[in-house]
């Protein structure tokens, strides 16, 4: 089943009313121009205002896990402008939070490009932010506050170097409203879309996607979403700052690894330096998975990685070398890998301690010998790796330090062998790795988009560090995903205090409308 | 100023009416007979019922940091009770809690003891107790629930092995209920108090004691507290469930050790196995200070200790083998010490891990980089030794990791050195140690009575591995301090499920009553 695209939407902003130019995008015929860069850049000089709106408007939203009616008013926000621009909509829903999918077909004859977002964010603690997470403050250049977006006078000034803040602001609804301002701007301007656009707009991609997989399983859903190419269109920037095209991500699995001591604390007075310190314990074995240099010492991890091609040798030793300023804005005393390159090890699997604990630190500490002590893990894979292979590896090395690994705490039979005990429980979730090669036609248009709109080539990772579950359009669609990141690369995504730089956001408008108009090939 | 001890004041047990003696204790005629051991024996026999009330009635003051109105009932009641045996009452502030000081004098021409409890007990989380921890209840040997004590009819079976459960019911109101009782008991049998019996009952143990410094160094109270010794009814018994006299306490000293990473949490994705890890370092750092068997490896942490004299060793080894059977008890999987005992361990300094935290575990862990690790340490140290000494060694320990060791997080500038950096940050309070010696009339005195009571010799531990604020009472005021600890070792004293085995409080009635009646010589 095929939703038809309506023709003669009118379509407005929510804070401006713009010059309107009707197109009939699905008919094949058009009244339009051509967008060119120059034009894309003019438009978006004079509509900065409407931008920074679209951007508030999106950020007031409180989408996140713990609000659905906040995420039930975004998908409507969402359904409404897509609409607005002759989009189809309807919702996807796996169990989880629903999908927004929208789409637009321009004809048989052009390329169909899916195009991924994720209208959610992650959850706040308002107590660490300086402005209220969703109520989009525009901070200057000099870092101090300007005050709400919403309350802008059309006249404020807009510096490339003023940021927005608010949760979400950036990952992911920053290239959502360069998009809806892309289309905007594509209206106004005349000019067509160049291939069949479908949308995919995730809702619960900061819970780890719970119900992609079931709505990409759907019979249905998979007939709509068919599609040449995926485009991931969520992701900060190479940390130069310059528009990344990036074509993979890492697999990720996660585990508990506890170690345990006595049934309950004991009193350090009475029992320390001789009942067995669980977090003393758990210390040396983490140790023991660490050579000096921060590489990961347990056997075989590095082994079954499939080895770079020579583009991606030549991809990566173009990279602008960022690592000094990146240790200095990150405050990091010290780094790993002996001076092999930051992305040079993110080809390779990494093996993290992402957090541990025993008991209590601070005021809250008391006088005991911990009864466990837990590190929490992730194991970071790349093509050729396997999960349970991994998992496997830290397991044997744990045992290769003279522990019993069980599946969970000790029983009282375990207590009683006089081995020391660890458990390495696997948490829920998890994804495989991929790696779409450069050679791919829509990767090589979408270097060429880039390049026109913005000045410069984009830079090219063949692979982030991270891990999501876009791999699952590869493995259930088939679809060969591939990313484009426009923000800021210390947009503080995750964190309190989340923010986009404005010239990064306004550039992305102008290659989102270049990609719109050209990508497809009709126009180049 | 003297307080001139009441004569002729009646008293009661609040839920039984007992014949009552008079007596006229501070007039040095008496018309009492003596309190044999059988005849204490035969009355706690007797008296089983009205004695586990009093345990009961005691144990359902919320007489804890957070509960001030329960502190002040709690010290009503003490004073009411110690009021109806002739003992002259007031309260001693040191800006904390008040503290409740009781004396009934009998003469110069005998010893004078100060005997110190505690009437406040450790905060609860209700819902790790099997049983509501301000309403006293009984659970038999088998461990079922018999009921809560105060509606117990007065023909239950109170057996040996029954247990009362309660928060502070062993630490430190077991003792003290069973003083009363003593008091009640010599009362009933027409006996005389032996000495000149002085009461400390401090309200603020559980809360490290912040007044007692300041108590004990006012002039006035100086004069009411001068005595021949101190003797301590406050600690659990050695784990072989012997009365036990215990002459010393180590010294601690806490602080916690943090180590940095970047100024906030990291994407482990994107900087994973790059930027230096602190949980990773942290575990590292640990790790350094251990050796494989448990001993400190931190260069001269045992150094300056004052060694044992022939008799303190001599007490050593005398000491019932517990071990195997504590190890089992706690279900400790391996100990530490390379088979060296417990309560040799016990005189040497312990360096122990008592918290440690880098974000979260389990179902809250996120995919970060720590930005920092904290390890909550105990250093416990022994006469001879020094605290800031100790403290100053584990800092030269981690500079000599390669460590900047500060004294709080790291500005920019110490991010900009290059180093590893770490901060050794002191927690308020801590303790000295003392160590009684053996030798010691009073302790020779105390062994006897309670060798007399139970028919059998006391454990004598040189010291205890514990800490507390008793030290002051030595610093100050140049009491020799010892302990006498009559409630079972397994009592949960600070954890849920606190409990006192019958058995164990009324042998403590018992030995009370000897002591009351035979420590101060004139019987003997």
């Amino acid at each position: 089943m095929t939703i038809r695209a309506r023709p003669f939407r009118s379509f407005r902003t929510l804070h401006a009313v713009l010059a309107l130019t009707f197109v009939t995008a699905a008919s094949g015929r058009s009244t339009a121009a051509q967008l060119t860069p120059d034009q894309a850049r003019a438009w978006v000089d004079t509509h900065r205002w409407e931008a920074v709106q679209q951007l508030g408007t999106l950020g007031s939203f409180r989408a996140v896990a713990s609000d659905p009616a906040g995420l039930a008013a975004a998908r409507g926000h969402l359904r409404e402008r897509l609409e607005e621009h002759g989009f189809d909509t309807r919702e996807m829903s796996g169990g989880g939070v629903p999908a927004v999918f929208a789409q637009k077909l321009v004809g048989s004859g052009r390329p169909t490009v899916l195009i991924y977002f994720h209208y959610d964010g992650q959850e706040v603690d308002p107590s660490r932010w300086d402005s209220d997470p969703f109520t989009p403050t525009l901070f200057a250049p000099d870092g101090s506050r300007i005050g709400p977006v919403t309350g802008l006078s059309t006249t404020a000034r807009l510096d490339d170097e003023a940021r927005a803040y608010g949760r979400a602001i950036a990952d992911d609804r920053g290239p959502i409203s360069a998009f809806l301002m892309a289309l905007d701007m594509l209206a106004d301007q005349g000019a067509e879309l160049s291939f069949n656009v479908k949308l995919f707009l995730e809702g619960d991609e900061e819970s780890s996607s719970p119900g992609l997989r079931s709505i990409l399983e759907s019979p249905e859903n998979r007939s709509l979403l068919e599609a040449d190419a995926l485009a991931i269109l969520d992701a900060p920037m190479f940390q130069s700052d310059d528009p990344t095209i990036y074509l993979g991500t890492r697999g990720i699995v996660t585990a508990d690894l506890t170690v345990y001591g006595a049934r309950g604390p004991l009193h350090s007075g009475h029992y320390g330096n001789w009942a067995v310190n669980p977090a003393i314990e758990l210390s040396k074995l983490v140790s023991s998975m660490f050579d000096p240099d921060g590489r990961v010492a347990v056997p075989g991890y590095y082994d079954d990685r499939t080895p770079l091609t020579d583009a991606e040798r030549a991809a990566l030793a173009r990279l602008p070398r960022v690592e000094d300023e990146l240790q200095r804005e990150f405050g990091i005393p010290v780094t790993y890998g002996a001076g092999e390159r930051l992305f040079d090890l993110l080809t390779y699997p990494s093996l993290n301690v992402r957090g541990m604990q025993a008991m209590y630190v601070g005021g809250q500490a008391r006088t005991v010998v911990p009864a466990d002590a837990t590190a929490a893990l992730d194991l970071r894979l790349v093509p050729g790796q396997d999960d349970v292979a991994a998992l496997a590896k830290v397991r044997r090395h744990i045992e290769g330090q003279g522990y019993v690994v069980l599946e969970g705490p000790p029983t009282d039979a375990d207590r009683a062998k006089g081995k020391p005990l660890a458990s390495l429980v696997r948490r829920p979730g998890g994804y495989p790795s991929f790696r779409t090669p450069i050679e791919n036609e829509m990767v090589q248009r979408m270097m060429g988009v880039v390049e026109r709109a913005s000045g410069a080539p984009p830079v090219v990772l063949p692979t982030i560090g991270g891990s999501g579950p876009l791999v699952l359009f590869e493995e259930v669609l088939g679809l060969p995903p591939f990313g484009l990141a426009t923000y800021n690369h210390d947009s503080n995504q995750h964190s309190p205090n989340e923010n986009i730089r404005l010239g990064d956001y306004f550039r992305a408008i102008r290659i989102f409308g270049v990609m719109l108009a050209t990508l497809g090939g009709a126009v180049s």
